[in-house]
């Protein structure tokens, strides 16, 4: 679908402007997915682990064409997409650090090799006993500059992990009402998701109501609170398309809304209106933020925004640049993120929205359609 | 819940045994859960990521409480039980690696630092820096031995993983007919163990048909195939109660079962009962491994049974010994593992049994209740 080949001579201009020989990324990461189409298996709360497990990632280099090395296991029952032919693969009574280094050796001279940030300890330490005089840099830096800019294909399946998820509240929210539980809520979006297409969960699902009735923080993820009447439930939640992400929020009144709450949904959603509005080639990451933070500052309520304002988003939920008081990094066109203000006072309000926003030549275009007006059950 | 201290007492008799200065967790690993009671946050397909992420974890030494250094995103929204009170928290504008440092080189002396095999290579690096002249081992060789054997506690925790996943099954079974799809039944599983008290699927839930009517393989963990007469549904999932994982399967046909498949699948469940029954404290993994396959061989399927026969598990779906043949470790009294053996053909037929199996003084006993009878609807 994508042109990997045109992706890996963008890295391998990287690569010869910085000095790096060769790079390692694991199977699981996003970076090797972006360069060769290779699948990421949905990941697992507890370890999959198979023998040799460690070997399971690609060698990159300018000369030649990635040289995958895989346990068996993974080529046998991970790979419903096959694998490349060139894949030395390991199984379990070989010598695994035998294959790998010759694997590893076979591009020559290596001063300066990069290995993605996660990968394992266990890869990283073989690496380094292969090339003991090698410095050993983090190939995000060489990766992350393609990655943050999004081509138009990559901006349709972009679209479409939006709209699946503006669809799925759609079909949901008017189960925001008392006798509900905040868990059949979370499992009513992960089979919506299913059932519309998404792949998984891009990321853990939440769904919490705040207010004055309990002293609940947004931080706990997962709990079966009925909702009350005169709570704020709020929503984050993305699907996953073709392996690209979406992360979505929105918050339903039950009940009939309270003034503070109205006030406050009205300055949430003011702040991300300032923050879109601020939006442009050029202009640094820092400055979105900043331009979000200070209406909610303004509104008296800048104690209870206690995050920065959004995050780059595409194969992972969260790149760089992030969208924070600390990320001087200028906008570009094609940089798609998310502008998610909130206000969390647990026991008192709580109010939150997400969407994602791609930076155009003229300004920041929202992707979402779900409306943002103030919503009560 | 659990005496974390003694957890830990026992890793220090460990530590000192082998010389080894000081652990280093990250704050994602099941080691750092089992020593601490820390948390686990749901991982996700997207790499969710902070500023100075890189630093979440913990340093365990023999001499002190265990020291947590988390960037505060962490602290503030992926802590619902609150975090240790000594814990260094590195805000977005701190001088992250200084904090770290500081935080590493408390502890006076370290000649040998042990590092949990999936610590992320970003983090791994950074140690280094600052212990240059220390030796690095797998921190996965100091915990495993103390994990591997379950307590009565935990054997409490993963009876309830297993009775859960038990009961899910016994719910959708009924719905293993024409007119449903693979993706309607996966969809239906992590519904029915989220409304069941699971914290989450402990892996990605798989649904498969295999036989003469499509040649799809059990790679394939996610297909909107319709079930079809004349098939053998499988299923693969585990349930979380605690932060413990279950990991399950059985085959249920949809028709008249062939001769072929009736012949199959008591082979899988010979197989499976030969595998249980040459447990005991003292035999080897492979042995189990090797008493399985050997049933599955005579009956003229083995070139099909193409995986180990199990994996040990806990807080990790798959955990060290493994049921396989290069796996010499001798049994124990207290491990729990998986006995799973299968014959995948595709396009020809596809059965599978999964049950998790605790070691006890006279000999194994599967802790599953669901039986293991033909089913056909």
């Amino acid at each position: 679908m994508f042109d990997y080949k045109a992706r890996r001579n963008n890295l391998y201009a990287i690569m010869e402007q910085q000095g790096v020989d060769l790079v390692f990324l694991p199977k699981h990461s996003a970076d090797l997915d972006y360069l060769t189409g290779t699948e990421r298996r949905v990941v697992t709360f507890g370890n999959v682990a198979y023998t040799h497990h460690w070997v399971a990632g690609a060698f990159i280099h300018p000369k030649h064409e990635p040289k995958f090395v895989l346990p068996r296991m993974i080529v046998e029952f991970d790979s419903p997409n096959g694998v490349d032919q060139n894949t030395t693969i390991v199984s379990e009574k070989d010598d695994a650090f035998s294959l790998f280094k010759k694997a590893a050796l076979s591009f020559g001279k290596v001063n300066k090799i990069a290995v993605s940030a996660r990968t394992w300890s266990e890869t990283t330490l073989q690496i380094m006993k292969i090339f003991p005089d090698a410095v050993i840099v983090n190939a995000e830096d060489l990766v992350n500059p393609l990655r943050r800019i999004k081509s138009n294909e990559e901006l349709e399946l972009m679209t479409h992990a939006c709209t699946l998820v503006d669809n799925v509240l759609e079909r949901v929210q008017s189960k925001v009402i008392l006798g509900t539980t905040e868990l059949d809520l979370k499992s009513e979006i992960n089979f919506q998701m299913n059932d519309n297409g998404s792949k998984t969960e891009s990321f853990d699902t939440a769904v919490w109501s705040m207010g004055t009735k309990n002293a609940r923080d947004a931080s706990d993820r997962r709990s079966s609170n009925p909702l009350l009447d005169g709570m704020g439930v709020s929503f984050d939640f993305g699907s996953v398309v073709n392996g690209y992400c979406s992360d979505f929020g929105r918050t339903i009144y039950v009940g009939d809304p309270s003034k503070e709450y109205e006030f406050v949904y009205n300055l949430v959603m003011d702040a991300q209106a300032a923050g879109i509005a601020a939006v442009r080639p050029g202009v640094l990451a820092s400055e979105v933020h900043n331009a979000t933070r200070s209406v909610i500052v303004a509104g008296g309520y800048g104690d209870w925004f206690r995050h920065r304002t959004g995050h780059c988003i595409g194969l992972d939920v969260h790149e760089f640049p992030y969208i924070s008081e600390e990320d001087h990094t200028p906008l570009e066109v094609g940089m798609t993120f998310t502008i998610e203000p909130s206000v969390f006072w647990p026991g008192r309000v709580g109010v939150r929205v997400e969407d994602i926003i791609v930076v155009e030549e003229n300004g920041g275009r929202k992707i979402n359609q779900h409306p943002t007006t103030l919503v009560a059950n």
